[in-house]
C-alpha cells in the first residue's frame, strides 16, 4: 500500500518532523507540502538538514490541490487557521489536525479560550487522537484532532488510573516542564539561546495555558466526573522533551497503580510502565514512546507520577503519523519504531 | 576589620564559590584553605580559573592551624565529616558549617536520614543559618548550620506565609529543579555532560531526599504543627539555579499573600517579591537573592509559589557570607551586592 | 540474509550507537554482547534508554562463543585491548575493529603512538575502513580497521583533492571541532557537565593527538608524498558531532575543488559537497553523512574546507556498519538512510 | 571622584553588561540611558535581571541631555548610526564608541566594508582603544573607539609577537570561536535555541567577516609590513565566550615566544600567558581577562596560539570600562577586578 500524504504548514517544527518520521515510513508517499512563508522555495533550502532527502518544492495551500493528491493530510497550521482549511478537503482527503481547533468538543469552552470557532460542526465527528486510549474511533475516523504535547504526557498515566478508580479524581496536581521545541520555530527572546540557555522559568502560572480545558475534558471524561486539575508549565533549556511530575491522592497501593496501568498498556508497544525506577526525557528522544514511573509516599498518601515523551513525536508527529498508521490499518508501529538518540 | 577567615573542603562547588566571593569582600584576608585530596598543591592548580587570582597553598585539615590562622572558617566537607572536625577550632575560632551536620535539632531525626551524630551535644547551640529569619540568634553564634539549597528557596517563601497564616500547613506539595552544580564535583555518570545534558528527569523520587527533614522541621517551627510535605526535586541540564514551585492552598487572596510577603522582607535586601511576573533562574545567577512570584487560582483555591535563587550562592556560599557578615556585625549586603552575570 | 553479530564492549557509547543502528537492520540479529565491567547484567539494566527494545545478557569475552555465534563482530574495545582479543575469532568470524589497533600499517609509528603491538602480523591484511575511498578492498576483507572520528572528517574531503592534485599537499592545518561523547563513557572533570557546560577549550595542542599518524598515512598515500599536517582538537559543549576546518593552498578555483570532489563521491549517498553553503553539525547528527563545504579566499590563494560528522555515526559504529554492508555484499546504505534529528 | 556617564542603546548585551559592570564600579554614577525601542519604560521592565538594581527610565537620544548630564557616554549604538550621534556630544562629552565605526584608520575601507563615513573627520583623532596597546593615547583621548570582540582576542597575544620579530607576518590563520552573545539581542534563527543549541558551525567563510579589515590594520601597524590573515569565525552554542586558535610560523622557540608575550604584558593585570596549559573560555566568563597558551610544533616549526576572553567584558564592555579608567587617570583594573563565574 502507498497512501499519499500532504503536510499543511511543512516548514515548523511539527511539520519537519513528520518529514523526518514518514521518510522512513514504508507506506507513504508525501505528495504535497505546503508552506505560506515559503512557498516556492525546495524545502530543503528552508531546512537545511533536508538536503539531499527530500527535494519537493513548497507550496500554497490549495485545498484542490490536496483533494486530487492527497489520502491523507497532516495540518500543522496554528489554530485558528487550521479550521478554516479543514472543511475545504473532508470530502475527499482525510484529515490528521495537529492544531488544537477540533479537541474541544464544548465549542464554548473553545471561544473561551481560542476565538468563534469557524466550523463548529464538524467538532461532533472529529475524533481525539490519543490512540492508546480511542484507537477503535480512530480506525474509522474522517478528521483526527491529535492531542496537544503536554495533555498526552498527563494523560496517558490518568486515564486508566481514573477509570479504574485507583486515584482520587480531585486535586490534582501537574507540574510540566517541556524542551524549547514546544514554543515552535517563531522568533522571541524567550527561544533566544542566550536567554533560555542556562536558565529555567515557569510559565502561564495560575490558570491560563491553553493546554488546561484540554487536559480537564479527557480527565472528567475518563472518571465520569467534572475534574479541575492545577497545571503549571516550564520551559526546560532542551531542545526536546516533555517530564510531567503529577501529584494526586493513591486510593491503593503503588504495586496496585503500576499493576493498573501495566494492564491497560498491554499490547500497546509506546507506553511503557516501568518496575522500579523513574523515566529521564533522554530516553525517549527521537521516539513515540511515553515512559511512567510511579512511586507512593506513605506518610502523605500521595502517589506522585513521572511521564516523558518527546514532545515532536509522541506529543505531537509521532501520535500523527500512529494515528494515520490506525485510520489507514496499518501496524500501529509502522514507521515509529526507533531506539532514542543516546547520547 | 580584617576577618581571618579559613575554607575546609576549599576545591569542591562551594569551597571555590566561597574564594570567587571573598576575593572582593573588603573585611576578609583568606588565611587557610585545606582539601584531603589535593593537599600540597596551589589552589589554582586544581581550579585553573583561579590563576593569577588566588595562590595559597592546599593544607591538610590541622585543628591547630585553624584555631591559631582564622577568625571563622567555613566548613565546605562533607556531613558526617563536617560534625567530626568542628568540635576541634570552636573554642577559639567561629564555624559556618556548609553541611547538614547541625542543620536537625532532633538527633534522632539525623541519624534515620544520615548516621549516628558524633557531635549532638553542639545541636542545641548551632544557629539554623536561614538569615533573614534568625537574623538575631546568628548575631551572637559561634557555628552556625548554613542551610541546605533546596531548604533556602522553600523556607524563605513559606515561612512568612505560615507565620501569618495566610496559607494552609497542610497538603504543601514542594516541586524543585536544580542546576547540576548541586550534585558536587564528584565523577558520575549522572552528570556526564552527554548523559546530564540535553535531558531532564527526577530523582529521589518519594519520601527520600534529605532535605525533606530540614524543610519539615522548618515549616513546623514557623506554623506551630507539625508540618508534613511533599518534595521532589529534578536535575536541570545547566550548571547554576534553583526553581522551586511550591503548591498549597491560599487562605487569602493573591494580593494579601504578596502584601503579607512584603512586609516580611521590607529592609531584607536579598529577598524580593515580585508584583506580577513570575522569576527566571537566570535572574539570580551569580547573585544572593531569591526572587519569589505568587499567583493565585481562583478555580482550585491554590497559591502557587515560585521562587529562585543560586544554589551555589543564596543556597550556599553567598548565605555562609551573608552569615558571617551577620555574625561579625557587618553590613549584611557587604562583599554580596552584585548584578547577576547575564546572559 | 540474516548476519549474526556480536558487539565487544557494547555498553560505551560507540557500542550502544551500534545496538540503536543494527536495530532497525533488516539483514542483522545481534547474537553477543560483552562488557567486562557490566556482564551478567541485562543491557538495559545499564543503558536504561534501551529498556523495551533489547533484552540481551551481557557476557564476558569468549572467543569461543564469539566463533560460533557471530558472522561478524564489532570490537569497540579500547585500543591495546582489541589486538589481543581479535586474533582469537579472526578464522571464523569477521571482524570490523573500532580501535586504533589496526589502522597504522607501520608498527613501529604504532609503538611510538600506543604501544608495542601484540599481533602485529594481522595489520598488513586489515583494511582501512574508509568505505568511500577502499570500498573494494573491504569487499573481501576479513578485519576492517574503521577509521577514527577526526580522521573521517579530515580524510574524506582531503583524500580526492589530493589524488586530483587540486590542493597543495604541504602546509594543511587541520582545526577540529568535537562533541563531547567523543572524549567516551569514562568519568572526567573534563566531561561534567558543570565544566566542560558552558565552555569552550582546545586540547592536546601541538604534536600531540593520536590520530595525527593514521591522518598523515593517509594523505601521504593520496598524495603520494609525506605529508606533515597540523592538527588541533577542541571541545564543543554538545554531545554528537565533529567539525574540522581545514586550511590548504589552492591549486585551482573553487568551482574546479568542488567538481572534483563531487566527481570522485558520485554514487556515495553519504558524502555530500554543498554547491553554495556551509554545513552545521545540526545537519548530520544521528546519520552517517558527511557534508563538505568549500571557499577560497582570493586574496591568500588558500581553500577553506569544512566537513561536518555525527562523531558516533560515520565517525565510529555508522561507518561500522556501512563496513559491514559492503563487507556482506548489502547495499551499502542498508540500514543506515535516516534524516537527522532535529531540532 | 564621581564620573557621570551614559549608556546609548542599553538594552543590548553590551549595554547590559556595562550596567552590570558599572554598578559595582566605585566612581562611576549612570546618569543616562537610551533606547529607541524602548524608550519610556525602566530598563528593568526591559531587562527582568536588573529588578531592584538600577530603576532609570530609558530615554530617546538626545544630544543636549548627554552634553548635560555626562562626563563620559558610551555608545553601543549599531555601527553606521554611532557615526552620526558621536559628533553631537563630543564638545563636551568625551566617548568610548562600542561600535566600528571609528576603529579603521582608512575611510575608503571603512566604506568597502560598511558604508559611506558621515563623520570623517573625527577618524583621525580617534584612538583605538587596546588598553594594553595603546594606554597613553587612551589617556588624553576625547574619542576612543571600542575593539571588536574577535579583534581583541587575536591582537593582543600577535601583536607583542609581531613587533618583537619573534613569528613570521605571512601567512596568519585564526580560527576563531564565539558564544552566541556576539551575534547580539536581535531574534534570528542562527540564535534560536533549538537551532544553535547542540551544534556547532563556521560562518562568514572566506574573505567575509566585517572584523578582518580592523584585524590587518592592527597587525600591520605593529609589524611595520602590510598584512593578509585568514579568519574564520564559528558559533558555539554558549553565551559567553571567545577562543581563538591561531597558526603562525614561529621564528624563535615557544621559551623565547612566551617570555617575549610575558615581558611586554608585565605591569598589564588583564593579560596573562600561561606556563605549560591552555587556556578555556570558563578561565575568563564574566572577567576583563585575556589568557593565552603557546606551542610550537617541532616537525612543522609552526606556532599555534589560543587565547580566550569573554566576549562581552574584555570583547566589549569590560575593555570599554577599562579605556574609561585609563582616561580619567583611574586604577586601570577599578571596579573590573573579579574572579570568572565557575562553574
Amino acid at each position: 500500500m502507498s497512501i499519499s500524504v500532504g503536510i499543511l504548514g511543512a516548514t515548523g517544527y511539527t511539520g519537519s518532523e513528520l518529514v523526518r518520521i514518514l521518510y522512513n515510513h514504508p507506506d507513504v508517499t508525501i505528495t504535497y507540502c505546503s508552506s505560506r512563508q515559503y512557498n516556492g522555495n525546495k524545502i530543503s533550502e528552508i531546512l537545511s538538514f533536508l538536503r539531499g532527502y527530500l527535494d519537493i518544492y513548497l507550496e500554497e495551500f490549495d485545498p484542490e490541490k490536496v483533494r486530487q493528491r492527497c489520502d491523507l493530510v497532516f495540518s500543522c497550521l496554528p489554530h485558528g487557521l487550521s479550521m478554516d482549511f479543514v472543511p475545504r478537503v473532508l470530502d475527499n482527503t482525510r484529515v490528521v489536525d495537529l492544531s488544537a481547533d477540533y479537541r474541544l468538543k464544548d465549542v464554548s469552552i473553545y471561544k473561551s479560550w481560542y476565538k468563534e470557532h469557524s466550523s463548529p460542526r464538524l467538532i461532533e465527528n472529529a475524533v481525539y487522537g490519543l490512540c492508546e486510549v480511542y484507537r477503535e474511533e480512530i480506525t474509522g475516523a474522517r478528521l483526527v484532532a491529535n492531542p496537544g504535547c503536554y495533555p498526552t504526557s498527563v494523560l496517558l498515566p490518568l486515564i486508566p488510573l481514573l477509570k479504574a478508580k485507583l486515584i482520587d479524581p480531585r486535586g490534582i496536581i501537574v507540574d510540566s516542564k517541556s524542551g524549547a521545541s514546544g514554543a515552535g520555530r517563531g522568533l522571541s527572546l524567550k527561544t533566544h539561546i542566550c536567554e533560555a540557555g542556562e536558565s529555567f522559568s515557569a510559565y502561564s502560572v495560575g490558570r491560563k495555558h491553553r493546554h488546561i480545558p484540554e487536559i480537564e475534558q479527557e480527565l472528567s471524561i475518563a472518571s465520569g466526573e467534572d475534574i479541575n486539575i492545577e497545571f503549571i508549565p516550564h520551559l526546560v533549556p532542551i531542545s526536546r522533551g516533555i517530564l510531567s511530575t503529577i501529584y494526586v491522592r493513591a486510593l491503593n497501593t503503588r504495586k496496585v497503580l503500576v499493576d493498573g496501568l501495566k494492564s491497560f498498556y498491554e499490547g500497546s508497544a509506546f507506553v511503557q510502565v516501568l518496575d522500579d525506577d523513574m523515566p529521564a526525557t533522554k530516553d525517549v528522544r527521537g521516539t513515540n514512546r511515553c515512559l511512567v514511573g510511579i512511586e507512593v509516599n506513605p506518610i502523605t498518601g500521595r502517589a506522585i507520577i513521572v511521564s516523558v515523551i518527546d514532545n515532536l513525536v509522541k506529543g505531537a508527529s509521532g501520535q500523527a503519523v500512529q494515528n494515520m498508521n490506525i485510520m489507514f490499518g496499518l501496524d500501529e508501529t509502522q514507521g515509529l519504531d526507533y531506539i532514542p538518540l543516546f547520547p
